[in-house]
C-alpha cells in the first residue's frame, strides 16, 4: 500500500533515494522467452540521464543498469528480475543546507509531516531519480511488447508548442534534436526558450505527447480499471506532471455529440479518433494518444522565501545543477510507464475468454 | 485484475449490468464504530438518479439501496457492506435493435472482441448504470470521512463556463438549481444550452470542478500511489472522462517556476495553491481541487452510420430517454470516487509511523 | 487488506453476517463462455445446508442462490457475477442470552476487542453460514474447471478413520452416505460416533481428504504462491481447520531422502506421488492430494464456565439446533476452496510465456 | 501474481536465482522511525547460512547483505528498503550434468514445461538460497516488532523428538547447540541421527514448532485472511515443508468438543490454549504456536534413477555440498516468515476501528 508496486501482473516495484548507496528495481511477472537486450536498457537510460546536453541538468550521473536475475542466456526466464543503479556523485554537502528548510513547492514539508523525519539529502525519494527505475523497467516491457510501438514527443515548452496532430509529423525525428520535438522548426524554438530561461535561472513547464501504434484490440478492463485510467494514473504518478487527457481530451468538453462520434467503417476502423483509441475503457484497435502536463520545475537558482522546521521565515537559493526544463528528459519516462500499462493489460487480456 | 475493484484498506468491488435483475456492490475495509445513515445514501443515490428534472434523462428509476451487512445498531461493524439496487423498468426490447449492431463510440465492438459476446441490453456492464453503485460506496466513505468536505459542481457546458476561481464560488448553492453550478447566472445559460441540445437531439460535453476541504496533512504515497495520481485514475474510470487535472494543471505547462511555486507561511500553509493542496503526491493540508473534462454522450437522438457484426454499413438512430448532458447527474460520481480515494488515504497514512 | 476477498485473478469476495438480511458474493475474474448451470450450484449448496441428514443441525435453511449479474444466455459473460443467499429462520432471540457472553472457543471475545462492538446474533460474520458464499463461488470455479475435478471424503471422525490410501477407495461413493465416507463400512461406524456425540451434547472432529484429478502440469508459482501454500491457505481459512499436510504431509518428516523421491517414468510421471501432486510449489500432472484436520465444534450442549463483557464468571448453555460434527457439510466447502484456488492458477498459467 | 511479493502492508518482494549475480530483496511498508540493526540482521542469516556446523552443508556461502535505501542514520524512513546478497563460491561447472536431467522431487521438470525452458544451475529460482532474503526481511519485521517475540526450534528429526510441550521448554536454550533444540538431550540424539544420515548419503526430515509470545489481542481478519491462514500459508511456502498445524492441530481432530474448549479466566485469558492463541481467525492475546512438518531434502548422495528432456531413463548421482537434514538451518526461515506475518497484520489492525 506504500505504493512503491506497479502493476499487476507485469510489475514494477522500486526503491531508492537520490543520494543512497543505489536505486533499484523488481520486474516481476514477465513472461519466460522475451528476448532481453540489456544494450537496449541503457540507451534508453542514456535518453534520461542528465548531462546528455546543454538544456538540460549538468550532473553528471553515469548511470549504469546492473541486472542480477531473471535472465539467463539473453532471455527472461519467467522468475523475477532484479536490478539496481549505484548512485554516483553524491554532493551530499550541497544539500546541507535544507535540512531543516521546506523548500517551496517540494515534498520536504510533507515528509516531516507524514513520516517524522526524512532523508533530506536530494530530496531522498521524493527526487525524480527515482524514475531511472521506471526507465528500466520500461524498457524490460518494451522489449516484451515488440511490435506494439510506443513514441512520446515534447509538444509544449512554455508557450511554445507543436500546432500540427501527432499524425501529421515524422515521429522518426523526435530523438534528432536535445528537446525531443519531431517538428523541428518548433524544436529549435523550444531549445531558444529553455536556454533563456536557464539564463534567468528559472525553470518552465511543458507537455508531452505520446502514441501507442499497432494496439490489439481488447486491452483494458470496463470499469476501474480502464486502459485510459490506469495511462492516467500512470502519468499522474511521474514527478511534476499536473494534468492527463486522451483524444478529444479537455476539448471534448465543447463538442456535441453528434460531432464526437467516431464513425465505423467496415473494417471495424473508425474514420476519425477521437475517442484516443480507447471505447468503454478497452482498447480498439486505432492509435493510442494522449497528452500529459508537467509544471515547471520548483527549484529555481533564484532567491525564495520560505520557512524552516521551526517555522521561521528563511530565504533559500538553490545551489547545484538542476534542469530548467525536464520535458526533454521525461520522454522516455512517459513511454516507460506507457510500456508498462501496456504490458499488464497485454497480460490481462489473455484471462479474458473461455 | 478485472478491474471491479477499486481502493485497497477502503475498497468497493461492484458488479452489474444494466438490464440484468440487479446491481450491487460491497464496501470492505469500513472501519468498525462509523455512524451510518441510510438516508443520506439515498440523498447522493437521488442526486445521480434519471428523471430528477427536464435537463437529464426522462428513464424512472428511483433506485432504492437494499443494505444486507456490516451494519448493525446504525454503525458499521468492520465487516464488509453489501448491498444492491435491484433493476426497474427495463425495456429490454429498447435495445433488440442494437444487438447485432456496433453503436458509435460506444463499447459495443470492443465488448465483443474482448469477450467474444456481449450483454447488449442497454450497454451490459458498460452502461453508466454501474455507477449508481460507486455513489452508495462514495456515500459511505463521505460518513467516514465526516469533517473532510467533498464538492463538486459543474464549471462548464460545452462553451458556457465558470470564470470565477472555486475560492470565489459559495459552493453551497451548487444544488440550488439542476444543472449543479453554484454561479447561478451561469448555471441558468448552461440550463438553456442544455435544452436546446436536447431539442436537436444531440448531446453536449462539459467540466466537472471538485474541490476537497479540510484534508489532512499526509495523505498520499511518494511514488506511484501519489494522491493525485490516484485522484487522477479514479475520475478517468468515470464513463465518458477524457481529462484530468489538478491544482494548476495544464495551465501550468505556460508558466515559470519562479511564478508558480507556492511560498510557505509561518503556519505551513501557502501564500498560492497552486500545488491544489498536493506536494511530492501528499496532501499539505490546503484545498485539492481538480478538474474533470467529460465528452459529450455517444447516445444521439439522430441518424448516424455505423456497421453490424458482419462488417456491413447500416444506419442506427438510438431510441428510449437518454441524457442530452451527463454533468448534472456525474456530480456525485466525482464526489464519491473523491471520497473513495481520500477514505482509502486516510487509512493507509495510519501505518506511515512507528 | 479486512480479507474478504480471495483469489487474484479468479477471485471471490464475500459479504453478510449469520442474522442479517442476506449473505452474498461477487465472483470477478470467470473468463467469458463458461457454461454455468444454476441447478449444479444448487445442488452443490444442498450439500452443504442443514437439515439435509440426522447427523448435521436441524436447522432449515432452505439455501437458494439468487443471481443478479455476469451470467447471459447460460454463460458467462465475463463481468463480475454478483449474487446472495436470503437468510431465513432468523431466530434473533434465540442469542439474546450470548449478547454480553463469550462463549470458549468462540470469537466473540476477539471481535470485542477488535472491533470495539460486535453483531452478536448467531455470530455475526464468524459463523460458518459464510461458507455457503464459497460453496456458490466453488460450483462456478468447478464449472470453469470442467475437465479438473475436485473430490472431497470424510476419511477420519474422531477415533474412526478410512485405512485405505485414497487410490484404494471408490470415490463416486462418497456421497451415497450421510457422512460423505466412500468406505461404506468405515462410513457406518462414524455415523453411529456422531450420533452417540450428539446424544451426550457433545461434538466431534475429523480430518476431510481431498483429491484433485486431470491436473494440468504448470500450476502454481515457484515462490511465495507455491500451489500447496495457497491450498493450505485456503483450507486454514475455513472455519474450525486446525491442520494442513499434502501428499506425505507430517509422516514425510520421519523419511529418509532415498525412500522419499519420486522416481520419474519415461513420460514424466511419476512411480510413487509422496510429492501430492506438486513440486517446487508446481503441479506435476500427478493427482493432488491433501488432509484437512478439523477440530470439534465449539458449542456443545452442556453446561461450560466462562466470563461475560464485565469479566465476571458465568455458565453457559446453548441453545439451538447445531451440528454435532461438521464435516459432512464441510465436505463441499473444501472442494470449493480447493477449486477456487486452481482456477485462479489456470488463469495465472496463461501468462507464464510469451 | 508471479508470486514473489509477500504481504501486503508490510511486504516483502524477492528476486534471485541460486548461481546468478546476487539475490535481494525489497521490505515495503515498515513504518517511519523503527531503529534497524543491521548487525542484528547479520547475525539472523548467519544462523541460516551454511558451512555453520558440521551438521549442514559445508559450503561457504558467507553472506552479506548490502542495504542500498530506506534507512537513514539507523532508522526507517517509511520508504522501501532495498538490499542484496551477492552470490559468491558459485561452482556453475558441478550443475552442468544436470542441465537436461530432471531431478526426482526437483522442481526441474515442472519449470521446464511451465516456463519452455530454465536456469538450470543450482536450481535457479528453486533453490533454497532464495530464502535467505526471507531471513533478512524477516529480521527487519522482528525489529518492528521489538516486544513480540517470536521463537522457533526444532522438535522432531526422523524418529527423535521432543516429548515435552513447548511451555516446559527453556527456549533460550534453542541456539546453545547445532541442531537448535532447547532440549539438550534430545538435540544430541537428533545430533548423531543426521550425522549418521549424512555418512549414509542419505537425507531425514523433521518438524519445527515456533512460538509467539506477547502477542496483542486482534491480529488477523475473520474470514480469508484469518491469522493461522496466513501463518499456514506463510510456512508452506518454505521450501520442503508438507505440512501445517496450530494449536491442537490434527490432534484436534480425535477430541470431543467439551474437552477442547478454552475455557476464559476473569481477566480474558484462556485456563488451556488448545486454541494456540487464535480464535476465530483472530489472536487472543495467548501465546500463538504452530508445528511445520518438513520433508528430507531431495538431493542425495545416492545414485538414483531419473528421466533426461526426452524421456530416455538416465542413473543421476548427486555432487556438491548438501544438507543431510534442513531443520537446523530452517529455524530463522520460520521465524522470519512469522514475523513478516505478524508485522502485517499489525498493521492492518490500526485499521479496524473508526
Amino acid at each position: 500500500m506504500a505504493g512503491n508496486k506497479f502493476g499487476n501482473l507485469f510489475s514494477l516495484t522500486t526503491f531508492g533515494e537520490s543520494h543512497g548507496l543505489a536505486i533499484g528495481g523488481i520486474i516481476d511477472g514477465c513472461p519466460a522467452g522475451v528476448k532481453i537486450d540489456q544494450k537496449i536498457i541503457q540507451q534508453d537510460l542514456d535518453r534520461r540521464k542528465p548531462g546528455q546536453s546543454k538544456i538540460v541538468s549538468q550532473r553528471k550521473e553515469n548511470d549504469i543498469v546492473e541486472i542480477f536475475s531473471g535472465i539467463f542466456e539473453g532471455k527472461s526466464t519467467g522468475t523475477p528480475i532484479g536490478f539496481i543503479i549505484k548512485n554516483k556523485d553524491q554532493k551530499t554537502k550541497d544539500y546541507n543546507h535544507i535540512k531543516d528548510s521546506y523548500r517551496p513547492s517540494h515534498a520536504d514539508f510533507v515528509y516531516d509531516v507524514k513520516y517524522g523525519f526524512r532523508d533530506y539529502r536530494g530530496g531522498g525519494r521524493s527526487s525524480a531519480r527515482e524514475t531511472a527505475i521506471r526507465v528500466v523497467g520500461g524498457s524490460i516491457a518494451k522489449q516484451f511488447l515488440k511490435d506494439i510501438v510506443v513514441q512520446a514527443y515534447v509538444s509544449r515548452v512554455g508557450d511554445v508548442k507543436v500546432e500540427k496532430h501527432y499524425s501529421e509529423l515524422d515521429l522518426s525525428k523526435t530523438e534528432n534534436n536535445t528537446v525531443r520535438c519531431p517538428d523541428l522548426a518548433t524544436a529549435k524554438k523550444m531549445e531558444e526558450l529553455i536556454k533563456s530561461i536557464r539564463k534567468e535561472g528559472d525553470t518552465v513547464g511543458g507537455i508531452i505527447t505520446c502514441v501507442v501504434k499497432n494496439v490489439p484490440t481488447g486491452l483494458g478492463e470496463p470499469v476501474f480499471d480502464k486502459l485510459h485510467a490506469q495511462l492516467g494514473g500512470a502519468m499522474l504518478s511521474i514527478n511534476a506532471v499536473k494534468g492527463f487527457e486522451y483524444g478529444s481530451g479537455f476539448e471534448s468538453s465543447k463538442f456535441k455529440g453528434s460531432e464526437h462520434n467516431d464513425i465505423f467503417q467496415k473494417d471495424g476502423s473508425t474514420s476519425t479518433n477521437y475517442s484516443g483509441g480507447i471505447q468503454g475503457g478497452i482498447s480498439n484497435g486505432m492509435d493510442i494518444y494522449f497528452n500529459v502536463a508537467f509544471k515547471p520545475v520548483a527549484t529555481v537558482m533564484k532567491k525564495q522565501k520560505s520557512i524552516n522546521k521551526d517555522g521561521n521565515e528563511i530565504i533559500l537559493e538553490a545551489k547545484g545543477r538542476h534542469d530548467p526544463c525536464v520535458l526533454p528528459r521525461a520522454v522516455p519516462i512517459v513511454e516507460s510507464m506507457t510500456a508498462l500499462v501496456i504490458a499488464d493489460h497485454v497480460l490481462i487480456k489473455r484471462t479474458n475468454k473461455k
